[in-house]
């Protein structure tokens, strides 16, 4: 019944094949990390014909099981040069899920490789839409229902920014179609270009953000994937009312847990900053300090008041997918009551607020909804922001040197490039050692050196430095002092793992982060397996042990698994703490899942490495 | 008698100390390899305060043997991550080992870490003058002499052109003084930054080009070294007469070489265009072709034709240090007969002129001198503005962009520092996988799908693409067949390496490359040893064992011994040939030499590793 879709942009070919039987109970991340590892040469640059741009929702998908729906996307990644899942919101994951496929596996490379030797001082050099990847005539639009799945041209969309085009696919497809797209950071093959998907209200601002998937997705020429769920379904439960009361129970949980039915539904991720602030944990100005003088204005005490005060469009608990009971989410809207951006989250708080001096929550959401319609990541955005800052390029603070910078990554142009080629470029052309990343990829709005266990996460992720891969800040553990970190981060990052391969959203594990039993009870109930509890833990293992590979025969070493020194030298304000976990102890967090590839092994698609 | 000099710029102390033993007969190359392995974190960040710079002389030096002063300058790459040894001609090895001086290594690290928090939204960044790394008053010179050794303020020099830098640092200190500067590039810590030495008729045009030693220089806060020879004298010779005798015969090799005697003398490296050309491995248009149109107008022929009909200032045979019997320089000047700059070299010519699709000697000469007064590799630069204009950024042939671009290295815009941090960097920021480099270094003006041998040294050697690490198209051997190019390149890098640590210039190996016993008898009477031909063989071996052990202490791996996958792919004209040299040649090349580390150890100041 599940299938895989797969789309050579070569050659112009859709085609459904059977989910291998070996995949029937994995999907998500660890069906991301499986394809990869099976089909990606890991050597391959990420933007030419060997790599592949791989979707795929997670185990829970298209049940009515809530918060199940997110969609992940992966491949190798532009930024990092490794692995890379980012996931998402929104509605797509359930369609797609709901026509019976898996996965979606983008193949193939739209662009002629070689270019035309340019005459001989000619005033033109035969292909210089470099930037656009040759010109409007080569984009598509996938597109995917029950009925037809065709590559149709989509010359009309090219450059056009992320909401604007959506609307425009929502014109022409209706408004309960799903869409994933690209803006011009994607069509440029920025690295920090994101892949945006449409909320339940038809937003195209659930993001697919980190690892540059967006530029995997542009050097594909695909400018938007359209998924028409008519005449899907719910997937069959093997046991349904073992399922029915599993979900009872962790509804239940999520419903009765402070953290899922109260601080996220009435304060957003936001809420993390004054907690992060009082923690020392805030990156202020290109992490140069723990605290930042104006974090109460960008608080989300603040934020939850503002949107109470000024009405309007503004919406203080929204879900970005149905069925959700947690709903984080928020629509911001300014003094006039039109909505600004929706949502407006923590780490883009943190990054392109407090790391970039910036104390306004208005200011800090125009920028937000600016790098939605570009198509750039947050999170490295702000980040980069941050190293020019320091570097002089602008002001800390100067939202609209900010705003012109991003617009420049719009426009192509190359300081626009260089910002959006992330904060590690930014810092590499300044001669500029403080640059918070690992791997290539910038870190989120946990500073590693106030909040030890996250930076363990940071160092040794596979996915490069990303909150997501394992927080450990509300662990009860003196997040200051580098003991027992290491441990905490590994047993997070593997059960978070685990998670995204359910494809539940990561809001749910302050909840049900540890009742293994529940989640389990649902697994077996879908499938029909009779799996013990440690087997969510047994799946995470898997999972990372997958992507340890790809990375280690992509190049990376134990000692990749490192922070920037300049943190192990500077002392941090407000605690003056140093990062100090020390190498041997991020050395062995991941030393046992080294070499852990059989899981869910399919020959019939693996790739032979070159001797 | 020698020694070593160390300069600690955070301390700001000046010593000299004994040569330690183990040193004794380790120079130039091989020096900066042993003291990098021993002293450097290979992990540590390039322009952090744990890297060092190294400058060496040959173990030839101060010698009357013609076209040994070359002068090495090494440390970690801030380009490549590895191990990297750039050496140039000009006269200021000889003077240092003249003052019994076999290495200068600059510790420390001259910026304060931690940039102050800046007020919240105050305007002003506190630290925007990152660029220039805090203001002009940290720069310094350093003074060498036989009475002084000092760090003096370099305040007034700041900013300022190499050319003009140079011209007030010979006013202060002298026409006799040699120097060792960087321009505006190094100071801007930019990747691609070289540092200029003064040739024998006080130019500053004589670089250390490659791998950016110029930005490590610049994050020391060294804007120039000056040397002043007064009292000091020539190495003693342990055999006067054994020496005599060999230097005799080394002469006389050079001098009824063809190539070293009239190929270099009176075309100068430029003889080269025609002959890469007519091979189909002349790099064009960024790598697009092996062939380029233009190819005669910026020939060695057309070179020598425009110095002899234009007179003035030109000269066609010019000799870089005193004493040269190659004089493979030359001094180009323009219709008016005013020089525009010295020299002019194959390299420049490949990469500034047919690479960027520009057939004009007197443009290419103008982007020339515009790289050396900046301070930039012309071979870095070069590759990096060709993948921006396969971009869109400038036209292929347009010199007017290319010098605008340039200039804006200068002020360090961030379109200019992108295309002063490489090649590579360009191709990340505009998404294009065509960027001819390895190890994040831009290749020479060999095409390696055409001069195959010259492919397996840019992919294995440690110090990244790079000719000089083992140039092959003069061997007997069909270029463009894989057969029989790993053992070729395997054997040309390993004598290379050996002679760049006896301080020799690379254009004597045509004539005595191979004439191991005048080597050896040459290395013999300098330092009373007794050693065998293969001594020199083997020294190549040790030199190299220990760069690729730093660079696997630094992460690399034989993956990364590899040309871009683009080369694998896209078939090259004329010839229509791809790199097919297979990976398992490629892995074979240094299995051998992989964890030679104990040559010349000196255990006195060896690092200790993290766990």
């Amino acid at each position: 019944m599940d299938q895989i879709l797969r789309v050579n942009v070569s050659r112009g070919t859709i085609a459904a094949e059977p989910l291998p039987e070996s995949w029937r109970e994995l999907g998500g991340r660890g069906l991301v990390a499986r394809i990869a590892m099976d089909e990606i040469p890991p050597d391959c640059h990420p933007l030419g014909p060997h790599n592949k741009l791989i979707f795929t929702v997670g185990l829970l998908a298209a049940t009515p099981l809530p918060c199940s729906g997110r969609l992940s996307a992966g491949g190798k990644s532009p930024l990092t040069g490794g692995i890379k899942e980012s996931n998402a919101g929104g509605i797509l994951a359930a369609k797609l899920a709901r026509l019976g496929f898996r996965a979606l596996v983008v193949e193939g490379d739209s662009r002629c490789l070689a270019p035309d030797v340019p005459e001989l001082n000619s005033g033109t050099s035969g292909h210089g839409e470099g930037g656009e990847g040759g010109g409007p005539g080569r984009w598509q639009v996938l597109y995917i229902s029950r009925d037809r799945l065709e590559l149709r041209p989509a010359g009309d969309l090219a450059g056009l920014g992320v909401y604007a085009a959506a609307a425009k696919l929502r014109d022409a497809f209706g408004p309960k179609a799903a869409l994933a797209l690209v803006g011009p950071a994607g069509e440029g093959r920025l690295p920090a270009a994101g892949i945006a998907t449409l909320d339940k209200d038809g937003s195209p601002s659930r993001y697919c953000a980190r690892g540059g998937m967006g530029a995997v997705m542009g050097a594909k020429g695909l400018k938007a994937i359209v998924v028409d769920e008519a005449g899907g379904a719910n997937l069959p439960l093997a046991h349904r009312e073992a399922f029915r009361a599993a979900m009872g129970r962790y509804t239940e949980i999520l419903q009765t847990n402070p953290q899922t039915s109260q601080v996220y539904t009435f304060y957003g991720t936001a809420a993390m900053v004054s907690m992060a602030n009082t923690y020392g944990g805030l990156p202020t100005c290109n992490f140069s300090s723990g605290q930042f003088p104006g974090a109460e204005a960008i608080s989300g005490e603040r934020l939850h008041d503002l949107i109470l005060e000024r009405g309007g469009e503004g919406d203080l608990t929204h879900a970005c997918m149905p069925g959700c009971v947690i709903k984080c989410s928020n629509v911001f809207a300014g003094p006039d009551g039109k909505v600004i951006v929706s949502p407006l989250e923590y780490e883009t708080i943190g990054l392109l607020g407090s790391n970039l001096g910036l104390a306004d929550l208005d200011a800090i959401a125009r920028l937000n909804w600016l790098c939605n319609d570009v198509g750039l990541d947050t999170i490295e955005i702000g980040a980069a922001l941050a190293v020019a800052a320091e570097a002089g390029v602008l002001d800390f603070g100067d939202a609209v040197a900010a705003a012109r910078i991003i617009e420049e990554a719009r426009e192509g142009t190359p300081p626009g490039r260089l910002v959006g080629s992330g904060a590690m470029a930014v810092g590499r052309a300044f001669g500029n050692i403080r640059v918070p990343a690992v791997k290539g990829q910038a870190m989120s709005a946990y500073e590693p050196r106030a909040v030890k266990g996250t930076g363990v996460t940071y160092a040794t992720s596979p996915q490069g430095a990303d909150h997501t891969a394992g927080l450990t800040i509300r662990a009860k553990i003196d997040h200051l002092k580098p003991e027992g970190q290491a441990a905490l981060s590994k047993k997070t990052q593997v059960n978070v793992a685990a998670f995204d391969t359910m494809g539940l959203c990561l809001f749910v594990t302050p909840a049900v982060g540890w009742e293994h039993q529940v989640m389990v009870d649902l697994l077996n109930a879908r499938f029909g397996s009779r799996r013990p509890p440690e087997y969510i833990t047994e799946l995470g293992r898997q999972v990372l042990g997958l992507e340890l590979e790809f990375n280690r025969r992509a190049g990376f070493l134990p000692l990749d698994d490192r922070l920037p020194e300049f943190m192990a030298q500077e002392a941090l304000p407000p605690h003056q703490v140093v990062f100090d976990v020390s190498g041997e102890d991020l050395a062995g967090v991941f030393e046992d899942l080294r070499g852990q590839v059989n899981g869910f092994r399919n020959s019939k698609f693996e790739i032979r490495l070159p001797p």
